[in-house]
């Protein structure tokens, strides 16, 4: 076999058919070379390889949910044994895409609309997969947040932005957890396809973050292969006809592409053979790694959902006289549509789950057709089934055919049969549960305060329906939360006006308020705010230390487990950063942690701050930039539920200031070189009895002090001489 | 005199001296050619030359609430007839940018948030003093909408959003009214200086719109002679130094400017001369001059005054038990601060004004300290004099050091130490009248629930004390209406996270949802609505007719004053357009009018809507475009309260969509044609037994629907050859 140390050996031709594919899902292999055919399938949460049944796990909504990184190691080595076991090389995720609006189609995919939360657990998902010797496959690089004209659009966003909330998981990744691939996406950026961006793909993406792997397309995204391949996209997926693949043998011939640029990516494609070819046996995928799997997904779906709230009608009483409702809870939604989509070995449903655990019979009514169209009869039998129950527990959510890969939502709202349902079920006088079965937001105001508890169970995977009964019983302690902020109204949300634009461009208006950081700069009211989320135990937070070592800062605080039951609690760390050039959130997410405590135990748990954390992406400089001053410190359990407060004193790393002849008149008079020189120089000519220039006064330097000194030297009455202005610069700035 | 058609008699030296100004105020005059020096001087609201006393009208953000086209006629002849007076050749103004922010602390200086409303009521002005001979000056070309950075900040701005908001008050203006000159801002657009934007100062300004005046730069916005001359910029002012001057000269006879951009530039300069030296000899500014203009100011002011609300208690009754509180009874602000800023001839306060008229008694307590300093003895004097009076007239505004030219607002509220003073009147028994006078938007939680009525004066200028007398005590019937919403919250305002920006970009992220297109768009609760007034008077609106007269839609409806008091009504029509292919607001003001009607008399208003008040900017072909569809017609009397509806059918002009081999797989699918060249053609390869494409499948177009055909057709599957789509999309193309 060629490795990438040999690849002069082999033709221009060659080594350019190793950048396309040879058909959907496999690479062009060289028989005479020995160099394999590698496959790479679909799969965040479950192997997608020829429809054979594989574990589905739950999609990265629900895995974001669990804040857990081992436990996304432990998904991801899963994957990776079964990719393994298909023959499969590379596995087509993490998707760690910013959730900018809700009604983003494909958010199912995607983990937060935190970059923290995005980049910890999509390093966690890529370290578990790799452990396996199966490449992972960072996606969607980068800014696709839409999947309307997702071909076409070009996402318009101010490089700041880009820096802080768009690249961030990808960089956090990259730089953590080293993938072997990143796929770009299909998307424009500021006007330039992901997939011929150099400036993406080879300044920041290799050159800033140093990464050593490949870059794939997404399948379909490249128009222009030689100009991809000029800006660093390594391999066009699928297959391309032969007449485009002839194009890049052609341009190197013609001068219109450098030699190097095709042998540099042949080269990493080779280097990703070796990679993935240098794996340990897989081990067989026989039914014990399947009920194991099966096992796996159901541990982690229990630790995914997340308790919105609970009046104490959860966990249930085993002697309850319960009843179901909702076609969810037989027929469940458990992974979302496109490309993600895959035969699963088996399916539990919630339903089933629940009459396995609960003692006393558990009637069931659907209540309404998934397919929206009405039924009163079927309205009627939910409320006859609610009237006989203590406790209802009725299952809502979003259809399949409303939430997809390749077009976005419209709004957030649950189908009106399902709220005719629950409307029927309110009227009689059962306490009230609900289940959501969603791989978006929905609004919760249509069903809010009427339900003593909701769970958010998003799409739990091929176990989730076991799972939703552990929670429901209190067989497991819920410890699920938010990454991503639940909206009263679709409104409210921070991309409202400017999603999804215009065929050709969608303006990223709202800057880096994305999310919390919009809800929480704006005051706003939320239903369920980022972070939040419910437990059966309670949680106590002490002793908050924030203590800086060199560059770091170290906090660590106290959390008790005060209630009568085991459980975990997700201690977030807030900062908030000194005031800038620049408008910052409020409070930004910079760390966190899951710990599982027994009841009345206690732990510390200790965070590491590094100056990034403190920093913000200067517009002007074009680098992360710390003020100095005093930065607030806060630890809670959710982004609005802040539990301790310290502060740190920060140096800054900003450049200092010079005064120039094009810094302004306020610039200068805010210096005490500055006002001293021009004090002296803006006097009227000697014997002329005028008083001083009035620029010089406190009115004139707050009215028009943001005129560059060189044009105010132009103006009479400044009695100042343009050609000197450097040399006063240089003696003001001593 | 040398005229604009004898430029070749001038030397280069002397070409190029007419362009820039000879002192503060004047421009260069070449004697030996019998060129005049032009004086040019600040005054949108009066003429400031030389500290001579001049009436003092209400500025714009008065002004503009008189929605009286007609009103601003007669102020701008008296402002020409002062200038004239003065031997002043052009008035710096009117402003028309749009108030984008209502933290910005110039917007005193300004009409409106909505472009229609800045236009109509620009033009007016311009109509006004240029009918007596005097140049009136257009300005801040363009998107000038903050204070902050002013000199460098570069405003980030999309084409639809100027030509839609921020250019089209300038454009109606420019086109209706042709004001001789027109001054450039001193802020970036999108990168470029305003004053060396050719897209701006030429393709816009004069290609597009025909502007055959001169454009002058606001004072000190030049930073590049030689660049600003190339783009359009004909007048530097004020005087530059000789060196600066000489670059021009230097700059043609080295090759960097071609001569002919000169020329045109200082026959501008010239043209402009032979325009304002053909005025007849001026009125003389004596004392009935002054007299008249002091009770036109009057006049004028009455009618900008705008009643928020009112519970009955105004008109004030002739007997009733009255105090007044607050300094700003006794010392007006009636005028903005910064380069406007001029002396008045007289200067009427409320307080005074109030006792002329009112038969009882009128206890006035100063109740704060303009200077902010709490004064618990005022306070208590407030709350006496409350204590013992029926009701209680309580004057609130912004000290003068609030909004100013030069800087921003920080916040929306009144100084702590008058809502000291308000609460103790609260306290008491009394019914309150709060009368504002600010030259931005405050909040008006802090006190509207107590206040039976609210008036917002503005600053109404020099005789705005007798005019808030005459509203208050019904001598006057208001009639104002607000061209601002006054919003709840300063965090419910669109700029709010993305104003000013960082000290070298704003970016305007809201687009073109300003003002009340934000707040219809969220559909948020505001304090007022744009467009919102109050009369003592009741008017009923009936009879709707919407007819298309070809290029034309012609709107009636009958407005009858149902009250038993004349009075003036503003009926206003809002356009709802069809959905296009971006995201339009709700409804925009398209006309207005304003009518007196005496009690129980009706009149039939009628307006005349052309193409342009239907249509958006089509961000990439870049033209105005008109959808087919309907549109909705209201007539109301504020943007929250539409009292009739009715619609119209539009043929759209947008051009007929073309296949393309780059149109989507959608848009293909989407068209009979391009359907069934597609569902020939994608058919795998004969005998192959392979069904059809799966690329035609409803959920594939669905999922997948935006790749272009010329990138599907390299996928595998297509079954489509690269090389025939073009021949399909002609034959698709029918």
């Amino acid at each position: 076999m060629i490795h990438a140390r040999d690849l002069d050996r082999l033709t221009l031709e060659e080594r350019a058919s190793l950048t396309t594919g040879s058909g959907l899902w496999t690479t062009r292999a060289i028989e005479r070379a020995g160099i394999p055919e590698l496959r790479l399938t679909d799969g965040p949460h479950g192997v997608r390889w020829e429809e054979i049944p594989a574990t589905c796990f739950p999609p990265a909504v629900a895995l974001g949910s669990s804040w857990d990184a081992g436990l996304l190691v432990r998904v991801g080595a899963a994957l990776g044994a079964e990719a393994a076991a298909f023959g499969v090389h590379v596995l087509l995720g993490p998707g760690v895409n910013i959730k900018r609006s809700p009604l983003c189609g494909r958010n199912f995919e995607y983990l937060s609309e935190d970059p923290h939360v995005s980049g910890v657990l999509g390093a966690a998902l890529i370290e578990g997969v790799q452990s396996t010797g199966v490449a992972a496959s960072l996606k969607h690089f980068a800014v696709n947040n839409q999947e309307t004209n997702r071909m076409q659009v070009s996402a318009e966003v101010d490089e700041r932005t880009l820096r802080e909330i768009y690249l961030a998981a990808f960089e956090y990744a990259v730089k953590t957890a080293r993938p072997w691939t990143v796929m770009c996406s299909y998307n424009r950026i500021n006007g330039e396809y992901a997939s011929q961006n150099h400036w993406l793909l080879t300044e920041v993406l290799r050159d800033e973050w140093g990464y050593d792997g490949m870059v794939v397309s997404d399948w379909g995204a490249v128009g222009d292969r030689v100009a991809a391949l000029r800006a660093g996209l390594d391999l066009e997926m699928p297959a391309t006809s032969e007449a485009a693949a002839a194009l890049v043998p052609a341009a190197v011939r013609g001068g219109d592409l450098a030699e190097a640029d095709v042998d540099r990516s042949a080269r990493r494609v080779l280097q990703l053979a070796d990679r993935v070819t240098a794996r340990p046996p897989a081990q067989p995928y026989d039914d014990d790694m399947k009920e194991r799997h099966h096992r796996l997904a159901r541990e982690v779906a229990g630790q995914c959902a997340v308790l919105l709230k609970n009046d104490g009608v959860l966990p249930l009483a085993p002697a309850a006289s319960l009843a179901v409702v909702g076609e969810l809870a037989r027929t469940p939604r458990y992974q979302g549509a496109g490309s993600s989509k895959l035969v699963p070995t088996r399916l539990d449903d919630a339903l089933t789950e629940l009459r396995a655990v609960h003692t006393p019979p558990v009637p069931f009514a659907a209540g309404y057709r998934l397919d929206g169209a009405p039924d009163p009869a079927l309205v009627a039998e939910a409320r006859a089934a609610a009237e006989a129950a203590d406790v209802t527990v009725v299952f809502l959510g979003l259809p399949d055919g409303e939430e997809s890969e390749g077009y976005d939502r419209t709004h957030l709202d649950l189908p009106a049969a399902q709220l005719a349902a629950f409307a029927a079920v309110a009227e009689t006088a059962t306490r009230v549960v609900v289940v959501l079965s969603a791989g978006g937001v929905v609004t919760t105001t249509a069903f809010d305060d009427r339900a003593g508890a909701i769970l958010a169970g998003w799409l739990l995977g091929q176990a989730g329906g076991g799972a939703v009964a552990d929670v429901l019983t209190g067989a497991v302690n819920p410890s699920g939360r938010l990454t991503e902020t639940i909206p009263l109204r679709l409104e409210d949300t921070p991309s409202y006006l400017n999603f999804p634009g215009d065929p050709d461009h969608v303006r990223y208006g709202e800057g880096v308020f994305v999310g919390y950081r919009y809800h929480d700069a704006v005051d706003g009211p939320v239903a369920y705010p980022f972070g939040h989320g419910l437990s059966y135990t309670t949680f106590a937070y002490s002793d908050l230390t924030v203590v800086r070592r060199d560059d770091t800062v170290e906090v660590s605080a106290v959390i008790t487990n005060t209630g009568t039951r085991q459980g975990s609690e997700v201690p977030q760390v807030y900062v908030s950063a000194p005031a800038a050039d620049v408008r910052r959130p409020l409070r930004e997410l910079r760390a966190f942690t899951k710990v599982t405590l027994a009841p009345g135990e206690s732990t510390t748990v200790v965070f590491s701050l590094g100056s990034r954390d403190f920093a913000y992406f200067h517009p002007t400089r074009r680098t992360w930039t710390v003020e100095e001053g005093t930065a607030l410190i806060f630890v809670g359990a959710s982004s609005r539920d802040l539990r301790l407060s310290g502060e740190v004193k920060l140096e800054g790393n900003a450049p200092e200031s010079r005064l120039t002849p094009d810094s302004s008149l306020a610039e200068w008079m805010a210096t005490p070189g500055g006002r001293a020189v021009l004090s002296r120089e803006m006097q009227p000519p000697a014997g002329s009895g005028l008083p001083p220039s009035r620029f010089l006064s406190d009115h004139y330097v707050k009215t028009v002090g943001s005129v560059p000194l060189s044009r105010l030297a132009r103006i009479p009455g400044a009695y100042l001489d343009l050609t000197t202005l450097a040399a006063l610069a240089d003696e003001a700035n001593g």
